[in-house]
């Protein structure tokens, strides 16, 4: 029997998970999980319902429907997503969801690394992940995006892992894939902002280092946070321990990140996230 | 208009939800928050909902009772519970506990302090708290119980909440309040069995210290787990500063831990617990 | 026997531990702990040396001042040091201090708390620790502050301690303090500028909620940091709950910064701190 | 110019860090770090000072003995370390490492993966690293441990790094490499004695997993500490899911013990580790 994970993001009104759990026991479905949230500061509905059963879908899909004419509604099979990761020349989180991927701990797989450096093509090739090489010397950003674009389309992402991809998007092309981008940056207490922020950071003594992985909307790095996480510092890190420190905290922080993604566990509302684990 | 909460524990089967959200849609509540989880290793099903409307109480109830009739059914206002405390001589998590009540951040009335010293009476008494010094001295176990146990009657407690009070209870004394007690307690990674935990803490070199906030079973302090926290050290502390560390981390995860069950968030099931938070 | 703490802060050559050593080992004391490091961007020298011995002070700084002649040397006792708290009208921080106090768990004698509210009294009193209320109404903010200046001129406390003071300090009255004032204040990863910080960070979502405890400059909030922690945060906290839980967190890190100052572990240089522990 | 690290361990007496920064001085040595402990219950001293400078070795070491006739003393050159790992079948600590060695962020050649398994032949030759692969079948375990002993001859590792290794060592073995050979393990708050702890910990609650790095003693699993770290887990994972948890936790808690090691910052003193970082 398949799983399938059902997602509603509607208004709140009375009866809501009644009727949707009517529609899912007249299929006879066996719920596995279930969670909802109310949003009274918007007054908004989520509800996430992972259920197995033998489903017909285009009628389960027109009865929720039916009960719901407003509802944003998604009915999904609990399969491995695909995804396809972009970096530049780091290797920390690239390397981490490669190996989690060969071992078989990430439920996705791995489409292709997308990078507009070379340097990582070995360590993807030595996983058997296919590596793009999309160089933007002396391309325009609207082109060298465009070739981008044409590369992810030919692999379906449902997800694309800016793994460290030091190249600012453009409106237009996170406008191709809402809520589909996740990106990962370090973050500190309080944020430093300008360039190089490990030397601000550094210069007035922080304590801890932090990771923010995040959607991706038109303002970069501003949009809805998935997931955070710090890794304590002392005096003793000079910059480069410090960003080394950050590599670690941001590894580990976009894998989590993902993990939530790749079960559908995430609703986005307005520039906020509620999630569901 | 008031708000309920409605916990409902029972074995799994199909429609559950749909029953329940059924007989609250008929009663035209408002639902609030919803959460449920299915245990696959015992079949079991969790449901808490917190909800206002204009309820009639007993009629929900027999329709609940309708609808699922084997199922264990909890249906209470929301409103501050009362707690009776328990401690010998350490004052930290009675104080911060005390304080957060005095400043209205504890959902329930502290009813009363109850030690088997007198170092505690000026904190409890500083704030109004009515402190019952019931010493132990010259009774057997049995007395000295059957004291603490009128003494609680009196305030007829939701919550006994042990303080770092430091007499074993016996398995009478627990059967009383199933589930009722919470205790907190220094935990290590690993542990360290027998006498003088903090001295074989120190060393083996522990890096980090911890705290357990659990409920009392007749095992003592092998109840369902509720918080969990832990605070870094090294080798600079001694056993006191390690001891102090302790007590910095015991103070946060029974606070914690308290919350929870205040708000009716947490169900146990064999020696687990499953919060909903 | 006393126990001294030993300070040297200066440019760094070959042979300060030589130097400073061999002065402590010709007046017959007992090193308890010895901390150096070298800033290697400033190329700086700290030290910290903790030793017990019946010395004669004067000649001791003396035989120091010869042997390095250009160096910022301090020679205190370690002793209870004398602070002096000023707050608002939040209590969380001002109540822990107060009881870690109470229970001789701080190494300092708080000779006052000064607020320009007079709910925090009972607090104080409570625990016969002297309450200066010195309302600012009516008042320009140098006539307040001069009013302030005098109170704690009164207990030439080591240490300021802004226990939530919520006023702004000017410039003026930091000059009088240098390096001797602890501000608290809750810190976002990253940081959300402007008014309401915890309806922004709630708007988006964050996942942890920080606190960060530093020396007031004249930059306000931007003066070295001693002491940062976090706490994570779901989506169901609402901005109250995330006040409160960055009560929390303000809590435990000012008492840890705290703990740091009295224990003389803290140097600044520029815009950072050096901290022995 | 070459950076060497002194470390020295003795009985405290008035003195030692005058007469060793005394010989440093004397061979015009830039000390870049300096660290010393004393531990009272023991009281012994700890001296770590890594410096720079165009020294003569065995004089200084002759100086060094001449002032400190009993001490236990190791002046090396600051350079890339040599190590084995020996693992079974699991990737997550084998993979995390030879990731950080092939970028260089390892300051260590990792000379060989053993195993007794051959499934990370793959994981180490992807990236050049010689694995060998010695089956116990048919072994006994002293002729197997024979074997073993004989390999990592062959490359003079100064740590042998157990990144899950799951075959218990004998006395023999280990008693080859004292405080040579890391190992890491899952723990719990508190430890669940016997057979599969992670089904015991699911089964009590548990609501934090953590990972402890150590030495290994002829008492296996209870050397002296040298980092922990914990991660926090809930009731909706299950056991498979907190075993992936306890990966996650040890890979990242291994990783920074073996760092420490490679930059000669940890003593053993007893089963306890003094570490300075």
């Amino acid at each position: 029997m398949k799983t399938h994970i059902l997602l509603i993001d509607c208004r709140d009104e009375a009866g809501i998970v009644y009727k949707v759990t009517g529609v899912l026991y007249k299929h006879e479905c066996n719920i596995i999980s279930n969670d909802e949230f109310v949003d009274k500061t918007t007054n908004h509905f989520f509800m996430r319902t992972e259920f197995s059963g033998d489903i017909n879908k285009d009628e389960m899909l027109a009865g929720l429907r039916a009960a719901l004419s407003s509802a944003s509604i998604s009915l999904v099979e609990r399969k491995k997503k695909n995804i396809v990761i972009m970096a530049t020349k780091e290797h920390h989180c690239v390397g981490d969801l490669i190996l989690r991927h060969h071992y078989g701990e990430l439920d996705a797989d791995i489409r292709a690394v997308i990078s507009n450096h070379a340097v990582l093509k070995d360590l993807a090739e030595n996983f058997s992940i296919p590596f793009r090489f999309i160089s933007h010397e002396g391309l325009e950003r609207g082109e060298h995006e465009k070739k981008i674009i044409e590369e992810i389309s030919n692999h379906s992402p449902d997800y694309i892992i800016l793994a460290k991809y030091m190249r600012i998007l453009s409106g237009d092309f996170v406008r191709h894939f809402p809520n589909r981008i996740i990106n990962i940056h370090h973050s500190f207490l309080p944020a430093f902002i300008g360039a190089n922020p490990y030397q601000q950071a550094h210069d007035r003594g922080v304590k801890v280092i932090g990771a923010t992985a995040h959607f991706v909307t038109e303002n970069l790095d501003e949009g809805p946070i998935i997931a955070q996480d710090v890794i304590p510092v002392n005096h003793r890190l000079e910059v480069k321990d410090m960003v080394q420190a950050g590599k670690d905290v941001e590894k580990k922080t976009l894998s989590g990140a993902l993990k939530l993604a790749l079960e559908d566990r995430i609703f986005v509302i307005n520039n906020r996230t509620v999630i569901f684990n």
